[in-house]
């Protein structure tokens, strides 16, 4: 029998092939059910998003019971965010395409945050002026999605301090360095803005109760990858009287190149779909995505492929087969050999360049008009 | 041979009896040789403040240097702070009597820290609410020192970030934990606040350069146990391209109890005198202080007494000898046994009644202007 295969998952690194429900019982999560999933349906009128029917949204803390305070009227928000390295990569669409949706069949309020601060700490190549314009574009692509202006908030780290700095206070007494270092596995020589974050990113959970003065549910949609951040929240927000955050974890998206997550930390420009990535790109990088075809035509017409392991199938999987029998003929073709890989391709491509496009213009829509989200001042004296 | 005395001195905990001598070589920091003080007194014009003259301010790191540069046109500026636990006693206002008089003589700008961020992180059993109302008081208390409004500006920590904070993201990258850990001696257990906090106070070291885009040199009047703060400043300054700031240490007054020094940390109250302590309690604390005093006023008479172990001496010394003459005689007529201790802490009490009163009169003069002082935004955008 083949060993289990290693993987490492933290904030601040993936490493190896990722076996999500071992994941899931390593951070000792709750399974997202078919139950849960139809209550969600039902809440939302009726529809599922293709996130959450597909899977791709598996498993989560707390959202039963966030649900029924929801529907015994205590209204809960939306909170998730970013931290500004470069580009975003479609795969950093996942909470927010997720998010939107919620905050449009909940009617619920929806906190953005842009770690500056963070991604300085974390990475030593980047700049501050690096981090804080890649906050400035990341923003645009965030809103661009489609969030209401009037239910949707900003705290970009660096500019938002004022509104974040009473509330970290509190919750960073709460936090023991030990924690922290068994948590996110820092070394001794992790600066000290590193230790200190995390802080930073629970201020979020607990700001809405704070200015309400009453206790507001918070529902985190994430990737699985940042629930340690959430785990120490939720350890000590009833300590400060504040509610645990509630959380939807999101498998992450499979990089281009068939092997690892969508992501470049590495370097791998060609594992990722930037959405400022040219349409030539987009063509180069998708006619070169690993797929699960076989190796000649008549192979896989005979035996057909496996959409299972294939970074083309993946993308049909978020958001590109935009209804259920989209998804499903896909998924059927790709399996009984009907459907080749470079026709499939050619299809995504166009799509890709359609979605591109209309976000493109959303984005446009938002310049000038996302700094006015930006929350710069607390509710009321600290 | 009696053993040595063992010792420990750091921001967060003093213990032991110090031998400051010994500690100076231990913190690898300069002596306050005679030439220096005579240089301090000509570019004082003629005048040096007691503290110096009576040697309470007995170490350095580069003050030579900033003269030097002072002279040349490099114009400096003074930085001390304060960890707002509780009300200020006498001892608290030594870096700040001694900033003053630079201020006066140098024509210089001061920056106040008022750390009520660090003391809420450091001390357990103090809420919030207590830190800020006591920054708020022991603000007037500093101002009321005699502080030039339109040379004096504050940080007052959880007021400010918006304009700490910048520079303190750009601090925190350059410290590593094991650094924080070795310096300050913290255990596993310390909170990832107070592991932060040295970058919230180096900022004010760099704020004037950042401001002006030049290098602005920084002078540290400070308590010695302050030294190891500064000396991770130091390190990573010209890193960033600040310069390094000299420091002046000065040794702590004794305790009245005439064990260590004059602080309260412990819960002994009658260690130390508050400026909020009515006259009888004043009284009260001098007429049981420790003194150098014999056995018996006989003895006292033929053998005369020992000034440098009197917490009563010690507090002539600091302030309340108001000239060169008035302090010889105080320790001339004490070791000669003319002076009885009973006699000297009757002529201290009206003294300190006297500096009460007008500390009083100065504070209630600042009530409403001390607010003005507060940084609340950066110079210009990040």
């Amino acid at each position: 029998m083949p060993e289990k295969e290693t993987f490492k998952v933290t904030p601040y690194e993936v490493k190896g092939r990722i076996d999500y429900d071992r994941l899931r019982e390593q951070f000792g999560t709750q399974e997202l059910t078919a139950e849960l999933r139809e209550e969600l349906r039902t809440m939302a009128g009726g529809t599922l998003h293709p996130l959450i029917e597909r899977g791709i949204y598996y498993s989560h803390r707390d959202l039963s019971a966030l649900l029924r305070e929801h529907r015994n009227g205590q209204r809960f928000f939306l909170y998730s965010g970013r931290g500004p390295s470069g580009p975003l990569h479609l795969s950093h669409l996942v909470p927010f395409e997720l998010c939107q949706w919620i905050q449009e069949k909940f009617d619920v309020p929806m906190y953005i945050q842009i770690t500056d601060d963070e991604k300085f700490w974390a990475r030593p190549q980047l700049s501050r002026e690096e981090t804080v314009a890649w906050g400035r574009e990341n923003l645009l692509d965030i809103l661009a999605v489609g969030f209401d202006p009037k239910r949707t908030r900003v705290f970009f780290d660096s500019r938002s301090i004022a509104a974040l700095y009473p509330l970290a206070i509190r919750v960073a007494r709460r936090i023991p360095y030990s924690t922290v270092k068994a948590v996110f596995g820092f070394p001794p020589s992790a600066n000290i803005g590193l230790v200190f974050y995390t802080a930073l990113q629970t201020v979020p959970c607990f700001y809405p109760s704070w200015e309400a003065g009453r206790s507001v549910p918070c529902l985190i949609p994430c990737g699985i990858d940042q629930d340690p951040h959430f785990r120490v929240t939720r350890d000590i927000a009833e300590s400060l009287g504040y509610p645990k955050p509630a959380l939807l974890h999101s498998q992450m998206v499979p990089g281009l190149l068939g092997e690892g997550v969508m992501s470049t930390t590495g370097g791998a420009e060609e594992n990722a779909l930037f959405l400022n990535d040219p349409p030539k790109t987009v063509e180069r990088k998708l006619r070169r995505a690993f797929t699960g075809g076989r190796s000649s035509v008549e192979e896989q017409r005979r035996l057909g492929a496996t959409p299972e392991i294939c970074s083309i199938w993946a993308l049909w999987k978020t958001r590109f087969a935009d209804t259920p029998e989209k998804f499903e003929q896909i998924t059927r073709d790709c399996r009984s050999g009907a459907l080749l890989c470079g026709d499939c391709k050619g299809e995504l491509i166009e799509r890709v360049h359609g979605f591109y496009r209309a976000h493109e213009a959303a984005r446009e829509a938002w310049k000038g008009r996302a700094e006015e989200l930006i929350v710069t001042a607390p509710p009321h004296p600290d």
